[in-house]
């Protein structure tokens, strides 16, 4: 009987892909390091010394991007997905008042595609160089079998800190309080399955030029998620309460950061909902419910402040509307703009 | 022209599993909470409050159990996966002397199951109490059209932390430097690629009893990846240099950890290498230096230390080896035993 020699090649592992892999990420990795990251030691970790922090708190996030990967395979574009995954988690840690620290990334393929994970790591390095955080560690796995064809997981982690004292907790919003919206930029990160449905996923229609959306659909579904840090960091001791609008929508997301007791009386048509979340519900027969249940129909954050700095946010936060207020009771009141 | 009423569920995506799945989760995650844990504050994030230190380094790492996943989904078997994939990442940073502090996790699946990540959970919490380890937060995505049938993916984030002046580097590591192996409780997390390619997915195969092995196939392959923390927790004070034993074997993992200009002498035959590799070997016609270079052998965990140690660390640590010690050059010189 032939004996046939299996290698780790042969069942689909390339090693030497792996190793490429960790240059071409390790390049991108280093042009986001602070002085705080201990490089050269630690081959099995990252490493961030902690300092300047009287009573830190750790703030930490796990985020996808989800099927928006698809589309971005589909259309053979990698260098945006990075932006996206990275931006989510800055903006998860941020509702707490967090700034970030460093950053994991998890890079999962069926086959290795050094190129396409350095397209990958550019994307993650430069958010991350754009909101000060160290891109120090991740792991890149080759999986044939549970990934197939083009398709592949991406997939974050980010810690950031705190003093204790600055947390933002929600705790001291009120009755009468304001709720400011900030855009988004597109989808952001959430209701990809929903897009591939209605849209289907033929290259040809993603890169038609769609007159309404001004571009093309691909461009316009693979908009980055948009990052609030910079632009909040500056006022967040004005802030009271930060909601992140991402699975779930505003009914999924914004309630919860509210006090027991408390909740929030909206007014529909206080800002403009973007041409995609029309074009979605339009081509696709989406119900009106589901799609504030789905997407964040155009506000990407929300923050809740003193009646006595609205005035001045609204002013100074490009693009932010006064979209209603804190009520007693519970959940989402909508008004319905006459 | 009827019109298609698309909703998120129709397009694969079940909000209400994803809460049940939130429930689940947390209700295992609370019973690997410590004082650190701010919990019910941060509904996009998790907080712990880091405090004991004087110079805290945050040593953090990601990491994936591979597919492995796929011979638990092939046995129906979720509840030792979670343990594997903890372990690893808290081995990971026990390479630095770290402590772990806290985890979070991803579980990606085409079709969200409440009750499968209920048992990914259950073995993700178990591992985290024994390393003491608060599981604070983590992600669950629905990708429809990315995980096709059982397919699913689990990846997980940890940070430790570990005084300035208590960080193990490796840096110390001398010529004449005596090398300790410990016992890996089996394949560990990697080369399950190879093992799928060798013995093929057929659940008849892996559930039938194998006499060399005293056990299913499947038990053997499911085996949870050992976990060192608790073991070399005492002892960390007189260990320079630890490695462990992944992706890469013992030729991809132990030399990067010497000073530069150093390499190891490792003596074959000075460990048993247990069963299932040889199995692994014979069935798979795998050449040896492929099986050390995708396998641990039998060591999932190398230590170096001084000479005067040596004696001691062996008598403790149950099942520990010397096989070799540090010298001059580069790599990895083999001995075989005559």
């Amino acid at each position: 009987m032939k004996r046939v020699e299996h290698t780790y090649r042969a069942a689909g592992v390339n090693l030497e892909a792996a190793e490429q892999v960790v240059k071409l990420i390790g390049q991108q990795a280093h042009s986001t390091f602070r002085p705080e990251v201990l490089s050269g030691i630690g081959q099995f970790a990252g490493l961030f010394k902690l300092s300047g922090y009287r009573q830190p708190v750790l703030v930490s996030s796990a985020d996808g991007v989800g099927t928006k990967l698809r589309i971005a395979a589909i259309l053979g574009k990698y260098d945006t997905v990075g932006i996206d995954l990275v931006n989510h988690c800055v903006n998860d840690i941020l509702t707490c008042g967090a700034q970030p620290l460093f950053f994991l990334d998890y890079i999962a393929m069926g086959k290795l595609n050094p190129q396409r994970v350095e397209k990958l790591a550019v994307g993650l390095a430069a958010a991350c160089r754009e909101a000060g955080c160290a891109l120090i560690g991740g792991e890149t796995a080759e999986m044939p079998g549970i990934y197939s064809g083009e398709d592949f997981d991406l997939v974050g982690f980010i810690v950031g800190a705190v003093e204790s004292d600055k947390l933002i907790t929600g705790e001291g919003i009120r009755k009468g309080d304001p709720i400011i919206g900030l855009p988004s930029s597109g989808l952001h990160t959430n209701g990809y399955s929903l897009v591939r449905r209605v849209f289907g996923e033929e290259k040809t229609k993603l890169e038609a030029y769609s007159p309404e959306l001004g571009r093309t659909l691909g461009e316009e579904l693979l908009e980055p998620h948009r990052c609030y840090l910079n632009l909040l960091k500056p006022h967040l001791d004005r802030i009271k309460g930060l909601a992140h609008i991402t699975g779930g929508g505003l009914p999924g997301n914004l309630p919860r950061i509210l006090p027991q007791g408390l909740g929030v009386w909206l007014k529909r048509g206080s800002w403009e909902i973007p041409t995609i979340f029309q074009l979605i519900q339009k081509w696709g027969g989406v119900p009106e419910e589901e799609m504030f249940r789905v997407f964040n129909m155009g506000l990407g954050m929300i923050l809740i402040c003193s009646p006595e700095h609205c005035e001045d946010l609204l002013r100074i936060l490009p693009g932010a509307r006064l979209i209603g207020e804190v009520v007693k009771g519970e959940g989402i009141i909508w008004e319905h703009a006459g």
